[in-house]
């Protein structure tokens, strides 16, 4: 998301040119019409830099380069089907970097992309061989990886966290140091060198998906052994040395059921295993299908099969309120439910229906269904649920894979309620 | 360790009778002497509950149980080679508990020793079985699991965190919670079973082997990758939501490595594998293999092999100033060595040289010795490898596995470094 930190900088004197390769986007920006409405503080602050003529957005890269002393790349980075890391983005743009370095002789070109570890040492060769210039002479690359969360992009930038800048050579880190530390009140943490900064960003990736990969598979047990395990992790939480996460259908969005495999993927040329990182990574991709056991285990206690029976989904994506539904457990879940002959509703008010429909998803727009099953903490459905509303009327079960649900309450509401983590 | 929360409800006013089987620490406890003179705060209660006559210590189980409304349990629950939990002696007191019970046909047993979730309530069967009486109506069982570290065990059972009481029936764990409550600034938290009461401390224990497991992984991928482990931990952990732990040669003490257990040892009854948590611990348990790599590693660099060098082992323990060896890395690395013909010195101030001739091992009084291994933060070893004093004159490789030492300022000084979890 290059668009909130373009504004941050604009906004701190900087003269900024924001590039993307969607014409529609950058007609709208040019425009001053907001294209992250989900993120706080971009609407006023696009206004202002466009006021006072800091910033433009255009689909000219090359020109875009040639006019800039810095390049920050804010491209996404993926894994294929096949786990494999997709780098393409980074590197074609270290590419039209190199190609402009010829004329201008002298650029900074930063990643905040998260890249495996190494990736930045590869860019300097590529950059280096393109341009025929050397990497700390006439020009220098940094790696300043992003730390933010949907949905607080700006706070994130200018005040969450300490930035952390490694660099391809002193000089270099010295500047991108001093750039980060105008636009962060929290200020800069450098450290040794390029591949150091890459693992930071992926160490932090991996802590959450270990993480929430653990209290998966407490949730698990808890279900096997007849507790509940959100209250059996809020009472270890009381201890300041335990932070167990949360339990769930699994992990979305485009960072960390990503980073990970940008370890595992080295297993081969390290010839070691990272068995700990690729077991959480397992729990996690499969936790969807552990849902759909619940779903049908819920059907069955009222006599229902999957086949054949309405359920709705609440939440595409994996965090209320985000617009990304990239790898969401939900998509495992509704595909696995509707193999089996369920008639699958969806329930976001992240989108709207026109927008789950072009995604290929039926939107509910309240019409009767026998199971709700919640993988995104969307509290105003306990409102519906407890109310029996519209198509909740006749509702018979609740699947809760986000423990928000009061398993009282909604039997009183004479729901069937399978709880994941839970088998009280 | 029961002394200390015997002391603690005995200076609250209760009259507390403590049980041991070992007469020598009981006649000796009883004229005053302290049995745990690392536990700051022990020395002060013992004399003063001595003093006011609310205390005595005894080998006389079955006498005290008879004289006891409650009886509390915290004797050390373990693991057998073959990793299976032994407890024996939380049932053995539970029978005792059974046997008083018939005369004074009222108590609550409290398990305070932590134990395999589902144990409690197989107690409870246990003395209804060889009692003849009933659960809820003429005895009560509670699990207060200890949540205690080494080192400050008065201050975490009086102040540092809420105590966690599950009870058999409502009205025991209104007892229990009162009696906690007396003792416990922080107050109790009670949870809906003795079930759930036992997961929590479980949970605990395992979210620390994971995540000590995790940083581990990390180490050993910093190592092949060429970056500073400890430096990128640092830099993630800046963010509120990263607690990556800090990498180690293994986990050792009676707590950590043998919980996990508790659970994976369910695994075949449940018919689901915890994958997540066993990979945890095997990373855990084959760590001082890789450390014994890293000697043989540095001891190569100065053209040396295992065979016939001296080495020593800085820290026997888990943790310094704690006499606890039990499962210490320090005793797989030690024995390893040995195998490959190395001559061990152990270094632990903790205890005294007889104590560990007496173990077995090869006190060091300053002898020459060819490579140091750190496995213990004993930071007091920076200044002697500085100092180049005694034998380490001429020792020429210091392997760090606890990050404690600076690789320039030990170079300087003229050793070959190696630092696990760097290849800086």
């Amino acid at each position: 998301m290059g668009l909130p930190l373009a504004l941050v900088f604009a906004h701190a004197g900087a003269k900024v040119i924001g590039v993307d390769i969607d014409e529609e986007k950058v007609r709208l920006i040019n425009k001053g019409i907001n294209v992250l409405p989900e993120e706080p503080g971009v609407d006023e602050l696009l206004s202002r830099v466009l006021n006072n003529g800091n910033f433009e957005a255009t689909i000219n890269g090359m020109e875009a380069l040639k006019h800039s002393d810095l390049t920050v790349v804010l491209v996404p980075t993926l894994v294929d089907e096949n786990k494999v890391p997709r780098l393409e983005g980074v590197f074609s743009w270290a590419r039209i970097f190199a190609e402009t370095l010829k004329e201008k002789e002298d650029g900074i070109f930063i990643v905040e992309s998260t890249v495996p570890p190494g990736t930045c040492e590869k860019i300097i060769k590529l950059i280096e061989k393109e341009s025929g210039l050397r990497v700390g002479k006439d020009f220098g690359v940094a790696h300043a990886p992003e730390r933010t969360m949907s949905g607080r992009v700006i706070k994130d930038i200018t005040k969450s966290y300490p930035k952390i800048v490694g660099a391809s050579d002193p000089e270099t880190l010295e500047v991108v140091k001093g750039i980060y530390e105008t636009i962060n009140k929290r200020g800069v943490i450098t450290v040794s060198s390029l591949t150091a900064a890459e693992a930071v960003k992926v160490f932090e990736g991996i802590y959450r998906d270990v993480n929430i990969a653990l209290a998966n598979e407490l949730a698990i047990y808890a279900e096997k052994l007849g507790i509940d395990v959100w209250e059996v992790i809020n009472a270890a939480n009381s201890q300041p040395y335990c932070h167990i996460h949360r339990p769930g259908a699994g992990v979305g969005g485009h960072c960390i059921p990503v980073y990970p495999y940008f370890i595992l993927n080295s297993e081969h040329r390290f010839g070691v295993r990272f068995d700990l990182i690729r077991k959480a990574r397992e729990r996690n991709e499969t936790m969807p299908y552990h849902v759909v056991n619940l779903v049908i285990k819920g059907l069955n206690k009222v006599r229902k099969p999957v086949n054949g029976s309405s359920i709705l989904i609440v939440g595409l994506a994996y965090r209320p309120g985000v617009r990304e539904h990239r790898f969401s457990p939900s998509i495992k879940i509704i595909r696995s439910l509707k193999e089996l002959g369920g008639e699958i509703y969806v329930y976001d008010p992240a989108y709207n229906c026109e927008e789950l429909e072009r995604m290929g998803y039926r939107c509910w727009r309240g019409e009767n269904v026998d199971a709700v099953v919640i993988v995104t903490e969307y509290y105003e459905i306990l409102e519906l649920l407890k109310r029996r509303e519209d198509g909740l009327a006749y509702a018979q079960v609740v699947v809760d894979a986000r423990g928000i649900t009061t398993v009282k309450e909604l039997r009183k509401a004479g729901y069937e309620i399978i709880k994941l983590g839970s088998s009280v």
